[in-house]
């Protein structure tokens, strides 16, 4: 349904990153959810990503919630976030109008929109568009908690540097809620930090790999055929732009491994059925088993670089060589984490209530 | 939907493996295409796979179509394929009523229908529901070709072999369209198959990489911000059992290098816009950009391997150990590339009749 | 979606009147319910119609359940209602490709399809379709029948002759469920068949206004704002060929009153709130307010009847006079209301899951 | 999908009366068709009704447009509609708080959402929302204007009152687009007002019947089996609070006829097919036929009216005797009209696309 995703639970996107605002409709959410104001504000700060690594643009992003909340808790009915925009400067974007930047999407908005779409700043394909996504995951993920489903997202891998893998899921989840940089081991995190500082000295960019583990999620939700949990959480994440990938548990390891060495062994633990190891990512036929869902997205880097790139006038259809204006980040993998979160937090609650019925995440 | 998939084009499908048919229904499809039987037949032999590697369930997998076409020709009202299940063996499968398969769907289908799935060869789950989407996507296949639209997939990686990268796509697509192994590389694919007969011959199972390249695909085509063409195809890929990850262009390469490095510089060639490199896989924003299409997914090895593993009885909660028997293929991915042509072909589809109306593939 | 209705469970619709057979998808039906063929068999022969005043074509219209049913109950995985075509005599049909029977889909067909359409017998648009949804929608009833929901529809109106109202919902419903003619009173019964069969005789045909009440409907139920009750309910009504109008409760009458007269004041019974009159029909805002369900539908005259006609021939664009062949009902009201029943209850299936999930059915 | 509607072309509602504001996501629309605001304010004052006999609640209704519009034409991604709420007085509302107004959705949201509604005024389930739906309609107004489709609504009945029939539908849907009652007949018009002051001055209310005319429709539009024109219109225009009946051609005239009275010959008028009557109001089959599309609406009379009514206490459940307070019309009927050409519009521009794809009405 082009800008709504999700069935029971579904969201609504619009705005453009220099129109008046951005924002999100969320329907189907349950009613008499409390609304964590400063929950909300903390994910919008996570994804707005550190100063020193991030873009100039710095937006207050104050979200409003203009329905769907009365006396601090949901009704039941659409909510909806809005966020204004603040800090554009449309007038960098204006020659941007002639050409288009290698690796966005002017040129295939130009294609697809004959040329009537909004071209400042990327418009509606702009990473901004991110934002109303992660006001409205943020409530999702607050509902999922008191249900016993925790989300956590780290930079797993960028540029040459790994981080840890998670190896306590409970409690690296709780430190990636609040961590700056989301990354687990702090040595680590400085690396990248500097890779990116680097890149963004010489006007380049980097990607990186973020990995979700899900934890608490009941057996025996997912949809299959054709709406099974690895095809809804790939059908979200891909909506992230710069996302190019997606893998599940082993992931593409697995393909190249002999099945005697991957099968997940099926076992009892405290009279529970449990995976001796969890290849498969927590997910079997398309459905939860219980485990921990795992996955890990690839990040492109910033297609946004100040060096010369070569170009096409879509008016004039002649090749030009410019250099992009603006305000860019040199990295948006460890903002994307917030996003990835919030979307991961979305698809689960649909699928939830597809299986338990909308009142399901009040009760 | 659940067993549907697709918006203004959509296919629901049906069946068990061990009921009395599997089948498929193909709806918004548009009237006036001719209905190539030897063409379906073809695609049906491609999923069957190489006598010498596959399951000794060899089903002679006809195709009727009940309904949706008239005089050789699609009348554009709903198309029903049925193949009915002849070679069914039942009493194999009787005793896994009690446990569960490791890395199936078992444990995860008990969990969402309380013991009430069919179990039989994984019932609704087994590959076996492939069959009647290969029979629907060679439909579309057709219809796509007519319009100068062309799809291939080949095994590019297998345990530590690797075919020839995409050279000549128009030539390659139409190579594989007819080989009986989807391998570019003759060697390789004797390779391929040697590396899966040795694991047959110890009980054990491989997995693979299958690579599909699209030519032909107007820029312009998809619908983000939630239904981007990746969205789209990583939804329809992840309903192929045992597909674990999926990646577009460079993939998760892409998110390891810098953007000075991966972005796709524009170019005119004979008057129309190009890119110099494809590291976006013919996808900038979620729309294409008229480039060759090129992505890749993960094929876990079968999970049904014959050694022996444990597992739980589902009925007493008991840890168990046990062997699996029936036939079982080997390897799936060389039988899973006509199922990936033909979701393919169905996403496309789908995408063009939204951009362009369902009759756009009849004109 | 075209010939898929309902959001968490839903029915896919496909075959022709003169093709090889006609059938149903169901998705998303909960698990374990008993199959009851013999209350399956009931529902087609009411559908059926008495044999004095119904189509000469009398086809058994044995039901096949292909899939999603597993040792006599379902499994939750999509179930396949599959019933063949034998006793069509497309003979008949073959002038009618010349031209368009009026007030039939011929000609809108024609314009949609391109001249591609299977014209034989109306082809998809016949009333031949209703046959699986009355399987499909027999397990509905079935299901909410052991959730306390019955559903009944008789015929209130045909020429001039108008039934009793209803007076006790739950023995009235109880009569009509296996009554060969739907209607309460047996006097007007006897006479809405002379009308039939007068009309008959003469070569023409009667309509009428069926009236379904449906009890037991929890209070809570619906989706507005755009998928209230009202909403889905005659969404799917005007899928029944010859329907015409919808009114719930007073409908049209309560239009011409003024709001002291028809609001239906709230009462307390047994502790439980009631309206005192239900001149909205058990509907308030869309959503199921407790109380009976009621609402009334328009069949018009078959189309097809036997006196000389004006039509067009398709092919040279000519006016022409013809007088139509085949086996056509002189009134197809009586055999419409399992049609709205089938309807009616698989509407409140889909959104009893909507509000409760999938497995409310099952419990 | 609860507060969405549509397919390719979809809207997306939220707001609740005596919250921050009303609006409404349009998602599908073509590019480059450009917005006339003064249009858009011409219909949101034809939904405010004559001041004599509408609420006494008069808000300015300005419409924001945040999204989808650039240099005053559309984007092609979604548009947002945000009009907000200035006038409201919810100290009116606060003793609704504990009981139901009868024939509201006080009773049913409840029950729905266990209290957590916002209940001043309504709230989500207000006529108020009706506005935005208003204001996105109006841009489909537009678009199909230029398409050569025009649509108009008129009181066809109040009370004992009965407006002519449609005669000149070009000139008579010109007259109601800018008529500040929408009646064809001045003296009708005259006499409407008057029952409506003057149940309004005795605390009553009044509804009416709207009939709608679409012209210009071209044959060939519509998506049976279930969603057919008739299906698709109706589940538009049961959104509109207060709608309880919907009829299209003769509707329920029809049911009593005789097929040879009623069927609607075929003829060619100047190379094109046309019916001789318009019995079944531009459908057949659920898919345009090129002639005149007709439906009418029975709207109740407001609910909310100034004598004492019986009602239930929700928090005690004790039965209880009260009278409305507040600004409540005495009638909505003339001020549904602009809802009703703003949902029919909106339909068939869904409708259109599907068919010819969602650049359909921007070329």
């Amino acid at each position: 349904m082009k800008n709504s995703f999700g069935n029971s639970i579904n969201i609504t996107l619009f705005g453009e990153s220099h129109g008046s605002a951005v924002g999100a409709v969320l329907d189907g959410f349950a009613p008499g959810i409390a609304v964590d104001e400063g929950f909300i504000a903390s994910q919008m700060q996570l994804r707005q990503g550190l100063d020193s690594i991030s873009t100039k643009r710095r937006e207050k992003d104050k979200v409003q919630i203009l329905s769907g909340v009365f006396n601090g808790k949901t009704t039941g009915t659409p909510i909806t976030f809005l966020i204004e925009n603040s800090a554009q400067k449309s007038s960098d974007y204006n020659e941007n109008r002639l050409f288009a930047r290698p690796s966005h999407a002017d040129y295939t908005a130009h294609c697809k929109y004959h040329g009537f779409e909004d071209y400042r700043g990327g418009g509606h394909f702009s990473g901004r568009l991110t934002a109303p996504i992660v006001a409205a995951g943020a409530l999702a993920l607050s509902a999922l908690k008191k249900k016993g489903i925790y989300i956590g997202t780290h930079i797993l891998e960028c540029a040459t540097v790994r981080d840890d893998a998670f190896h306590d899921y409970a409690s690296n989840i709780a430190f990636l809620e609040s961590a700056p940089m989301p990354i687990l081991n702090a040595g680590v995190s400085a690396q990248v930090q500097q890779i990116i500082e680097k890149a963004a000295a010489v006007g380049d960019s980097v990607g990186g790999i973020l990995e979700t583990a899900v934890i608490g999620m009941p057996a025996g939700v997912g949809e299959p055929f054709f709406d099974s949990l690895e095809s809804a959480l790939s059908h979200a994440m891909f909506s992230i732009p710069a996302v190019k990938g997606i893998e599940f548990g082993m992931g593409f390891e697995i393909a190249k491994s002999l099945g005697s060495k991957v099968n997940d062994a099926l076992d009892v633990e405290n009279g529970k059925v449990v995976t001796a190891t969890n290849n498969n990512g927590g997910i079997n036929g398309g459905i939860s088993n219980g485990m921990p869902i795992l996955f890990r997205t690839a990040v492109k880097p910033t297609p946004s670089i100040f060096k010369e790139q070569q170009s096409v006038n879509l008016k004039t259809g002649e090749k030009i060589r410019f250099t992009i204006k603006g305000r860019h980040d040199p990295a948006i993998v460890h903002r994307a984490k917030a996003v990835q979160d919030a979307l991961t937090a979305l698809t689960l609650c649909d699928m939830l209530a597809l299986r338990f019925g909308t009142d399901f995440l009040a009760m």
